[in-house]
């Protein structure tokens, strides 16, 4: 860490802080400039993080040189993390599409999606029990009964389950049911929630924050990894920004920068980005090219039926063409889907 | 809300959606232009948010015409909601100063600070005993020992307690010592915790999501009033933009925008919208007269030993003087504080 | 256009707006409902748009139908716009590079750096004469020694010139030596200099603002295609956001929504978009993946000695590896590079 | 400067770097922690920033010490810059107002604003004669006719004018009849128009731009000093967010920060800044309460006639109210208006 002084800081100023730095166990390095004195915190400044430097008497900044996350960094680890789920991989050669509905709705629509998802070779299968829906007027998911229907898509069709966890109390409950749990861009800073999906043995897709930097999103799955749950797929969602043509703007730069600071595999949300059923397929081929390792996407055998996020939603045959384009460009960059 | 339909849309298209649109209960009223087909829905038109409209075919684009929020607006209910809290009024002529350190840190610093800020008028003391932090090995409050601190203090000076709730497994807890619940930026859209302070019988402040619309922050007061508390306390903190200089910016415009939109308090936390301890008693200033009904300040008697957020934190002296500069502003517009 | 009327309008208040509309020569469709009246203009809205209806009295909102922008509209011309250079397109199947520095620096820099290009099978060369540089103590740009610079390169090399225009005054000369004239992102609201380059007979790259939304980008496109010059290239450079890792965000999904509702060629610049060699490969893909027609690429022999731009150009060999990399993905998605 | 070096550096790299530094007059200074190795560079670190330190192999991050503008920042220039116009201050201890229509439309219209505007007891008249408008076929202005318009009223009232400069070519045109030259936020980054009002002998008005950092705007105002011209007033009108209910969201932080780093006036336009003229007032007196030295607000006889911004212009009576509240606020924290 590198405390600026200010022009005119007083000696004592310099001393109180060297005092504090050697306090806390670090070495002070001070290098006295034409313009400006700085000190450098020798050791690990980690420790720095929780003193508001910036507080105190003639300190003008105070700028970080190591980065604030560590068990997800890929300086702490350098291989890729392989998520394992059922005999498949997430984060290996192979590029893995989760797809569903966004809402479980009833049997019989559920049963006809998965049909055509696993017709497509998808083998992961989402939808939502528990729905953060913006107006407490909308419907709000089917809980266990949604759930009890997931599992018996995966009873019948052997798809993996992938379903969204809201709630701290719903843990047990989910972790019954879920192959993977989602953790919804709206929560992504709900600490408590993640501290919670630490401590389970399941993997778990973080969605980044609507607006969490890159650096914020890393520190989330540091908290799950911290509890010892390192089994964190990052999936990137779409940022909120002044374009309103389509529902977020999808952070496809996201994608090659996660992939060098951290260990752990990133996947595409296409659908919540664009909002528009229209503009998924373009996305989901943009993102493969980035280098995602996995795609998450809505589909819907009616989506003028959906009782959440129809707009959005790809029709069956829509997603097949889609997925064979995918397809061809995994191949053309050397990677399989 | 009114559905413009495709220059090529079909007969069949616009005939699909007026049935679907009196199957609903709703009337349609066509209207061919020269460039396009309208459809105005007639009737309440929230049966209608929960049908995808933009799915069905020749749909070019929806366009609502009402507000989602009902409850707190103030179409609904005209005069201003005004919150009771012990004798004390926020809502009303009087501009309501809660200040206090951002965590709970010991009982001698809590006390000293609490002192300082009974000398200066205040009634409301904030403080947190759960703090949610970007780091998972950062401070993360002191929990019910914490509270039991808030308690002693509310005891000896009379001072009312605001503190935040971040999970469902605390509300009895926090409500067996809190005045005020406060339901932090980061869980502005957590629609769980909104749904349970909702069934509470204490006033809660909101605060406005990082980068929630003004839409979404009221459809989530809308969620805490749908269960019945209607004392919901609306804070404004700052939004993240591209700007670094400030932490967050603070969108002063958002106040006299809210007042117009709904009945309930408006209150600004100019601390964490800047981060910044030198320009908060200007944003305090402005904050008053633009209409504010109260402040939430973060004041610390050491602000270079606080455990959280010391940088933004005013010391006592300071803190007087934005307390005289603003009761002359409030008077100036015709309030007191 | 629809306005939509306060709950308490007065009769009075309807009328006056109907006349208005009648005096405009444009019919109103007047629809009570349950909640608001609302009123459609019928004929073209376009007129509507100098008048101020949001200060009429009783009007609570205005919703326009039609798009602000007309020739550059995929309703208005449905094919594909193709724009030819010298017996090269953009905008047909083959996908185009324009390569080069970020400036002109010198002789021998240039003739190495088209050297590569040339190697590497791209037919741009792209170089600043005039550089828009944040700071005044910056290097400016050679000015018109730099554009015979580029002149001399394309004597030799047979390679076309893209260079920026930041000045009306400077129209002429650049005229001179340059095959397609850039406007700069800084520039794309100046509305005289697009008024200035509506009246040349060269094609034009117009990037997007910082800041811009799709609508606006799309009526600076309409400001030159109004004075005549239909041969505008839209090039996506990258947006404003609160992320900080990259020095702009992508938006990957302006390419097909421009596609949509443009016929323009759309290209996209993926360095500057993200400020960091590293990181630029992979954007070039997910940009070919996702339709684009080109890409704007800065690349640069010895980046440790560029004037400006050094850490998001490329070195050869990395630009080499690119191409063969953007190649195989524009095959996969049935194009030509 | 400090430069962070990789924690797989070669010993070649820091030397080179070293080396590099030695070149350009600098000394360095490497101190080696526990993870990190940094350098710092001795001396005035403005050298250094033409060089691309981050494409030096082995580096990892560059972090500027110094502030890159110079002429305009507070450490170069302690006191208040007081711009004299006819005798009256802009930066002292009266706050200043400039009032008017957006655009000049006719005589009558003027000098009826004219009229209400002095019978207030304002001094500026702001009107502008070429309009930046986001569409090629919305009235852009009458030109010189509206500079003889405006200078006929400055003779009748002895108003001092304030208009837009939008092209170099009309410098010479505009200083003829213009008491303050205007920037507007479209051409804040137009930096061969700095350069242009840089050389001129009148008092500039420059508006930051949609979404321009604090920085970039100092380093515009930079633009303007380093060709002689130090009568610079920056103008706070509003920066591009995700919020769609106003038209921009008022940074009111801008203005105790800007007063931190900048010797420079800074007024503020609430009227821009918010586009509805009902949230004008509010925005005012937060902006003097936060410690603006002047206003920017448009005004109308008539906004539903206005060729231009009708929405967000304040009628005669509103404007008056405005007028007699911040008068009040600016006593309140003792300055007069």
């Amino acid at each position: 860490m590198i405390i600026v002084l200010k022009p005119d800081h007083k000696e004592s100023d310099l001393h109180r802080i060297v005092r504090r730095l050697e306090d806390l166990g670090l070495g002070a390095h001070i290098s006295k400039g034409e313009h400006r004195t700085i000190i450098g915190a020798i050791g690990d400044e980690r420790v720095l993080r929780e003193v508001p430097m910036e507080s105190f008497p003639g300190v003008e900044s105070v700028l970080p040189i190591l980065k604030p996350y560590k068990l997800v960094s890929r300086e702490f680890k350098e291989e890729n993390t392989i998520v394992q789920v059922n005999g498949h991989q997430i984060g290996g050669d192979e590029i893995q599409v989760i797809a569903g509905p966004c809402a479980v709705e009833s049997r019989e629509v559920l049963e006809e999606i998965a049909g055509e998802l696993t017709a497509a070779g998808v083998h992961f299968l989402r939808g939502g029990a528990f729905k953060p829906r913006t107006s407490p007027y909308s419907f709000q998911g089917w809980g266990e009964k949604g759930l009890k229907l997931l599992a018996g898509v995966r009873e019948r069709t052997g798809m993996m389950i992938v379903t969204e966890l809201m709630d701290p109390r719903d843990t047990v409950l989910l972790c019954k049911y879920a192959d993977i749990i989602q953790i919804g861009t709206r929560n992504m800073a709900n600490f408590r929630l993640l501290t919670e999906v630490g401590n389970i043995d399941k993997p778990v897709i973080l969605k980044r924050g609507m607006s969490a930097t890159i650096k914020e999103f890393l520190m989330s799955a540091e908290y799950i990894a911290a509890q010892g749950n390192e089994k964190v797929i990052l999936c990137e969602r779409g940022i909120r920004t002044f374009e309103t043509e389509t529902r977020n703007t999808l952070d496809i730069s996201a994608v090659p920068l996660l992939k060098n600071l951290t260990h752990l595999p990133v996947i595409v949300d296409p659908s919540h980005a664009v909002g528009r059923a229209d503009l998924v397929p373009a996305m989901a081929r943009a993102s493969v090219a980035a280098g995602a390792d996995g795609l998450l996407v809505e589909v819907h055998v009616r989506p003028e039926e959906a009782l959440s996020d129809g707009p959005q939603s790809l029709r069956p045959e829509a997603f097949a063409v889609m997925m064979e384009e995918c397809r061809r460009v995994a191949v053309a960059i050397g990677r399989t889907m």
